[in-house]
């Protein structure tokens, strides 16, 4: 066994004689079952101290190239390789080389069967999402439009902090998150008429995570009512909970609470889910007096009430109607709120507002799903939102979007067949919802791609089969000429689909 | 009804007028079934346009005060006031004046029983983790320490990104996380023997995140095999999931293989989560000979691996112990990692390592749970890294830390009453786990609280009884000098316990 060693400084000699030996075991030259020279005859032949050849033997026994045992010879053990390298150029700084790759070995595991069903499906489902092709003109997705980010301001306050508090917001902090946020927020939800303390607010990571918590709080098998179109992800959230939905059917004005009071009559639900402010799809904003009415419902039933409002801000037309929490003196109301879609939408800060006992068990909840939130960028957030960034912006997003609004509702009346398409003004947000007087069954969304416009099925949003033709549309992203084109291609392929005489 | 108008520019009409009928509504002196003047009336009494007026009581009735109905007049309703407020000072920028409190329609809304058994059972356990008083020593928390943060130094890598980047990194990013951070990571552990890819890698919440994720992905019902004692938190996580643990023994060097072996010959689980380094609570680092063992066993049985390499970086004491993950060939093992633990607590970034099809799982199963993970924080973590920082770091973390195990194994030595606490030494990591000869059933917490020094009692981390009187410490926030003094009050508190004898 042929082994030299350089003996100049900064090289360990210990760590020469492992990375020779392993060369030597992963070519082959030393086979299994064969005895290594005893640490005394190596150090004698290398000239090095004892010691420093049993350092080697060990590393290399921990690695499980050897067996070592007390008064024998250290021998070459039969080793599980490592799992062969792919021609990857980012390995090549791997401090070990590999063991060759045996094909025959490399059996694939059979995840498929392990996961559960319900995580197979959302794959399928987040397969139905490609993004949109060259040239194309899409209204689906509802994320704010990124030449709307104020990054550099955000940016400015992000330094600040960090400046002012290092070290203590790199720890962890508080489990219901950073409290000056929450402090800010209650100050800011009062002028909606919601009374919350910073103890009645949970931050969470954007307004999913907050559903999501909510519905794991409920605990599975539990029915869940909510209006019928709804979110698409809520019902991927109930299904991820082990939660029934129970589809209510909307009105022009949103819930028909008719039927939900005859339902709930029969067997109230566990909870019921409800965004009052542009609905999801179908852009509707309730009125003050069907907030009460619902609110009414709720307290007769004993059902709690998760309000989504995740748009409150964006009223840009004017009307205030308050949230159904502001009405909320038995403390039934959970309240959720987001920056993401009016402000930035990849710092992820959303929170919940509910009474105390309910944030104290929702803090609980994601202490255990994910430990705690980080605090830096609600602190980023909470320096924009207190030098007054944040009214600053959101006057602007209503200014941008009263003009989008405005130029899609002309761009509407001038380019939609007459007689096939109807719609209702909406009073803010970013959803058009479109219903058509074609056949429900049209596959409309590739219809529509093939007219260099992409919208959002109805269908997508319906448990149960849809009751017509319907069409989301988000202008969220689009600018005003953006808007016009796409609105014009989509006149154009709804004049060309087949009428409501093709309906089956 | 008396309104005046103040005529000055930058005061809108219909917002004084607006403002001014609110009050007389809120101050009870405009009654229910009241009819208010006409618009035109009003209008030729104030001196404005009739749609001012018009304008002003459409806002009112869109917060429920009016009924409007063409051709008659305005009516004040009967409206559902909003929630009592509290005296708040943050409230006091409300624009609306509050309804007076009314105690008697403030009923508590039953939150206890609405929410899951699961839930309520997490909050009575987060009320047994108070913090500690003020002299106290803990050997409790397995944060690392605050002093040891390169704050400065992260701070500038995120000044950096978001002065290059921008923007972009304020938008929604890959649901997968920063790719350019993925890169790295699979860079590196390729260090560590593990073939991955960027898109065989899914960046988390941190390391709690990505457990969640993975016992979500296998559905509800599922039997989980793991180390007995365990990190208690995975308890919760299971039980959160839906999920049934098995809990497997531990002898001195990690899960004891034959009794794993004997009980999945009967029933294999669907997962076998375990810590193989530093495990939580023993601090026991498993050996590649029993790595080996353990994922044939896997292998045998069909049953995939979750191995938790929670701080595979702080191996300080030199041995080279490849992860379990290197040698899987047939990809069924999940590798989850994090920075948490040895870089910024509060950065919650970590990360699973798995074939494709698993990510892509964890990704869509991620999407519903919370949209999208944000990209600021690891684009700054990607700067951190690439710049040699995080090198830098962890020797720094590896020099401090051998100082500190060491001392506190010298500390033990020297205050451990002769005969009655054992312990193995760990190679890194930050715990030591103490076996006691005392009785089992002793309030071990409490006794050494009353002697200045908080410990974990073993009893935590044991599904079922604990074999015996067992105390996890942590010596992540501690220095030298308060090593040494925790030791000797524990060395104190242990003497002064009841022995043996005092077993029941």
């Amino acid at each position: 066994m042929l082994l030299t060693l350089d003996q100049a400084p900064g090289k360990p000699l210990a760590a020469q004689i492992r990375a020779q030996l392993l060369a030597l075991l992963e070519r082959g030259t030393l086979r299994v079952g064969e005895c290594l020279p005893s640490t005394r005859q190596l150090a004698e032949q290398l000239g090095v101290h004892r010691t420093t050849v049993a350092e080697a033997y060990q590393e290399l026994w921990s690695l499980g190239w050897l067996e070592l045992k007390p008064g024998s010879r250290a021998r070459v053990r039969s080793r599980t390789g490592l799992a062969p390298a792919r021609p990857d150029p980012a390995a090549s700084g791997a401090f070990l080389r590999r063991a060759r790759p045996d094909p025959a070995e490399s059996v694939a595991f059979p995840w498929e069967y392990r996961m559960g069903g319900v995580a197979q499906g959302l794959v399928d489902r987040a397969a139905r999402s490609a993004p949109a092709g060259d040239g194309v003109i899409s209204f689906r997705s509802m994320t704010m439009d990124p030449r709307l980010i104020p990054a550099e301001t955000f940016r400015g306050c992000l330094a600040r902090v960090l400046r002012r508090r290092g070290a203590a917001l790199l720890g962890y902090g508080a489990r219901e998150g950073f409290r000056p946020l929450r402090e800010y927020l209650a100050h800011r939800l009062a002028g909606y008429g919601i009374q919350a303390g910073p103890d009645e607010i949970l931050l969470t990571h954007g307004s999913q995570q907050a559903l999501d918590l909510v519905f794991r709080m409920l605990g599975p098998g539990r029915r869940i009512a909510l209006e019928n179109p709804s979110y698409e992800q809520v019902f991927l959230l109930l299904e991820l909970a082990g939660q029934t939905p129970v589809p209510v059917p909307m009105g022009r004005d949103g819930l028909d609470l008719d039927a939900l009071e005859a339902g709930w009559a029969r067997e109230p639900p566990a909870l019921l889910y409800t965004m009052p402010n542009f609905h999801n799809p179908t852009g509707i904003s309730t009125s003050q007096i069907h907030r009460e009415r619902l609110l009414a419902l709720c307290e007769r039933f004993g059902v709690p009430l998760l309000e989504d409002g995740f748009e409150e801000e964006m009223k840009y037309f004017g009307r205030v109607t308050l949230p159904i929490k502001s009405m909320d003196r038995r403390g039934g109301v959970i309240y959720c709120g987001t920056f993401s879609k009016v402000l930035l939408p990849g710092i992820r800060v959303g929170w919940l507002v509910a009474p105390q006992a309910c944030i104290r068990t929702l803090a609980a909840l994601r202490r255990v799903s994910e430990l705690c939130p980080d605090q830096v960028l609600p602190a980023a957030l909470h320096a924009f939102c207190e030098s007054g960034h944040y009214d600053q912006h959101l006057s602007r997003m209503h200014r941008v979007f009263r003009a989008r609004l405005r130029a899609a509702l002309a761009a509407l009346r001038e380019f939609m067949p007459p007689g096939r398409v109807r719609w209702q003004e909406p009073v803010g947000g970013y959803l058009l919802w479109l219903e058509l007087s074609g056949p429900a069954d049209l596959d409309w969304e590739a219809h529509c791609a093939a007219h260099g416009v992409e919208v959002c099925a109805g269908s997508r949003f319906f448990l149960g089969p849809a009751p017509g033709a319907r069409l989301r549309l988000s202008i969220s992203t689009l600018d005003e000429a953006q808007l016009r084109e796409g609105l014009r291609r989509l006149g154009q392929a709804i004049a060309c689909a087949p009428g409501p005489e093709a309906s089956r």
